[in-house]
C-alpha cells in the first residue's frame, strides 16, 4: 500500500493510466484567442443552435466526450465510467450529458477544479483495476455562469479590474489501462500521481475576484505535493494552474515564494493562456471549462510532441455560491493536482 | 483486475473496507419519528443556534463527521480523505464543513444518491490502497431545500399528495482498511461491492414527485447489480432504497417486477422508515440526509447486531434543478448502490 500513498495528500499510480484521447470545444471568443487553432471545434455562436445557453453547455460536454471517443474509433458504450461536472447548480450540464451518453456516471462538484478532480478519480479507477477505460470531462459557459453567479447579461453590467471571464468551453480526456492496445491519439502520456486538495479560505468575499479566492488553495496543493513527493519545482517542466488569471497568478507566486518555492519561471495559468491581452477579458479566463479545454488540446499536444516531459496540472476552484455570499460568507477555494508525464 | 470489476457497472472489493464508525444527527421532526431513538443527536430547533438554516446544515455535516470520529477516539486529522456532498447549490454545506475539518476533500454531487456515491468512492480509495481511513458523509435540510428547490417556507404553500419531506439530517460513515487495529463501533461490517449508477430519465417533470423521478434509476441499478453479480434477491436480507417514499417505492417494485425481479418482501425504503404514518409528510422522507442518517444509525446497527447479514443499499438521486425545470426539462434520476455485509 505504501507505494500508492505518499505523504498526507498525494497518491501515486504504480499502473499509471494512459491518456489515449482528448477533445476540446470552445466558444467564438475563445476561438479568437491565441490557442484558437488547437481546439477541435470553435462554435460560431454560443447557443450552438439550442434553445438556451444551458442546453448549449450540456451539448458541449456531451460532444467533447463523443469527439474524443470518435478520434480513436470508440463509442460511449466502450466506457466503463464517466466522471465529471460543471459549474451549474446540480451540475445539470454533466448530468444531462450523462443521460445521453448512457454510461455509468460519477458526478463531481469541485467548481473550477473539476477537470483535475475527475482525472484524479478516473486514474484511481484505472490504476486500481476497477475500470479499463473512463472519460473525464468538465464544461463551463460564460452566459450561463454570469446569470447564475453574477448578473443577467441583458443588464449590460461593467466588470471590475480583477474580474475574469468564464470560458465557454468543454474538455474531455479518455484514460485507459496499460493493457489498452487500440488506436490512440497520444503515444505514452500518463497520469502518474495526484494530490487531493483541501478547502482553503483566506476570507475573500468579492465574486469578481476569483483568482484571489483560488490562489491560496493552489499554493497549498503545490507546496503539499512537493513536500509529499520530495520533489522540487525543477522536477517539473511546467506547473500549470487552472484559472487564477493575471492577479491570482501573482498572488499564487507570492504565496509559493512565502514557502520558499520559486515557481515563477515554470508557471503557466490556463486563464492567462486562453485569451490574449488584446481581448477585453480583464484578468483572464476562468470556469472549469478553461483548464479543461487548455489541457485537452494545447497542453496534451505539447506533452505528446516532447516539448514537455512532466507537468503538474493544478485545477483551481472557487467555491462561490450566491446563497452563502448573501449570507456574508467568504469564498473558499480548493485545488486538485495531477502529474502528467510523457514516458 | 477481473476480480475487481464484475459486469458493466459493478465493482468488487477484494480488500473490503471496514466500517469502523458512523453517526447521525437529525432535526426535531425526524427525532419524533419511529427511528428517533437510533440517532446520535436530535436537534431541538432546526437552526441549531446558527444565523441561517444553511449554516445549521453545514454544522450538521461537520458535526456528524466529528461525532463518528469521537466515538472511536479519532480526530479529523486522522482521516486521509473526506468524500461527500449535499443538495445545496455548489454543495456549500459539504464545502464549508470540509474547510473546518481541514482534511483532503473530494466534493461529490449525486443529489440524494450522495451517501452511496461517497461510500463507493471511499471504498475504492481504501480497497485500492490509496487511503487508510476516510469519512463519507451527506446532509440535507428541509428548510434550505424548500427555499432552493420549491417555494419560500414563509409562503406557507400546501404540498401535493406525491410530495416528500426533505429530511433535516446528516449521516457519516468512517471506513478503514483491514489493517486498522484501533477502537471500532462495529465488529466486522464491510463494504464488499458497489454498483455505479447511470442517469435514467422517464420524463417526470413534477418537482413534487421525486419518488417517481428516482424509481427508474433505482430499478436499473438493482437489475444491473443482480445481472452483473449473478445474484438474486434472495442473496440479500434487504434491498434498501434511499428515499423513494411511498409512491416511488410502489413504482420501483413494479419496475423490478417488469424485469422479473420480485423485491417486495425484502425491500425497505429509508424515506418510508424515517417518518410514521401519523406524521404529516405525505409520501415520506427525501433528501440526501434521509438515507445517510437511516444507514448510519438504524441499518448499520441491525447489521452489527446480526439481524441482517448482507444488504444492498441503493441511494437514489433526483437530478432536479430550478434552471432546467424552468426550461421545460424533465428530472432525470441516478442511483448508486453498495453491498454492506457483516462477516
Amino acid at each position: 500500500m505504501k507505494n500508492k500513498r505518499i505523504g498526507r495528500q498525494t497518491l501515486a499510480f504504480p499502473q499509471p493510466p494512459r491518456i489515449i484521447s482528448s477533445a476540446a470545444i470552445v466558444g467564438d471568443i475563445e476561438g479568437q484567442g491565441p490557442l484558437g487553432a488547437y481546439f477541435d471545434q470553435v462554435l460560431e455562436d454560443d447557443t450552438w443552435g439550442e434553445a438556451s445557453w444551458e442546453k448549449a453547455e450540456r451539448k458541449m460536454f456531451e460532444q467533447t466526450v463523443r469527439r474524443a471517443l470518435q478520434k480513436i474509433d470508440l463509442e460511449s458504450s466502450d466506457l466503463d465510467c464517466l466522471l465529471g461536472g460543471d459549474l451549474l447548480n446540480q451540475i445539470i450540464s454533466a448530468n444531462f450529458a450523462a443521460r445521453e451518453l448512457k454510461t455509468p456516471f460519477l458526478g463531481l462538484y469541485g467548481a473550477c477544479s473539476t477537470m483535475a478532480e475527475s482525472l484524479l478519480l478516473g486514474s484511481i479507477l484505472i490504476d486500481g483495476g476497477y475500470a479499463d477505460r473512463v472519460a473525464c470531462a468538465a464544461t463551463s459557459h460564460f452566459c450561463t455562469a454570469e446569470r447564475q453567479f453574477r448578473n443577467p447579461l441583458e443588464m449590460g453590467g461593467q466588470t471590475t479590474p480583477t474580474a475574469q471571464r468564464t470560458v465557454t468551453g468543454a474538455g474531455s480526456t479518455i484514460l485507459a489501462d496499460n493493457g489498452y492496445g487500440g488506436k490512440a491519439l497520444y503515444g505514452n502520456v500518463q497520469v502518474t500521481a495526484g494530490t487531493i486538495g483541501r478547502v482553503i479560505d483566506l476570507g475573500i468575499t468579492d465574486s469578481n475576484n476569483m483568482g484571489a479566492a483560488m490562489a491560496p488553495a493552489a499554493a497549498d496543493t503545490l507546496c503539499t505535493h512537493l513536500s509529499d513527493t520530495g520533489r522540487s519545482i525543477r522536477d517539473y517542466d511546467l506547473i500549470v494552474t487552472g484559472d487564477l488569471g493575471r492577479f491570482g497568478s501573482e498572488m499564487f507566486l507570492e504565496l509559493c515564494s512565502d514557502h520558499g518555492i520559486d515557481a515563477q519561471r515554470r508557471h503557466l495559468d490556463c486563464g492567462n493562456l486562453i485569451f490574449s491581452a488584446a481581448q477585453k477579458v480583464d484578468c483572464g479566463g476562468s470556469g472549469c471549462g478553461c483548464s479543461a479545454c487548455v489541457l485537452n488540446s494545447y497542453l496534451l499536444g505539447r506533452l505528446e510532441q516532447g516539448e514537455l516531459r512532466r507537468i503538474f496540472f493544478i485545477a483551481t476552484g472557487a467555491l462561490m455560491s450566491t446563497t452563502s455570499g448573501m449570507q456574508s460568507d467568504s469564498i473558499p477555494g480548493i485545488a486538485h493536482g495531477v502529474v502528467l508525464e510523457r514516458r
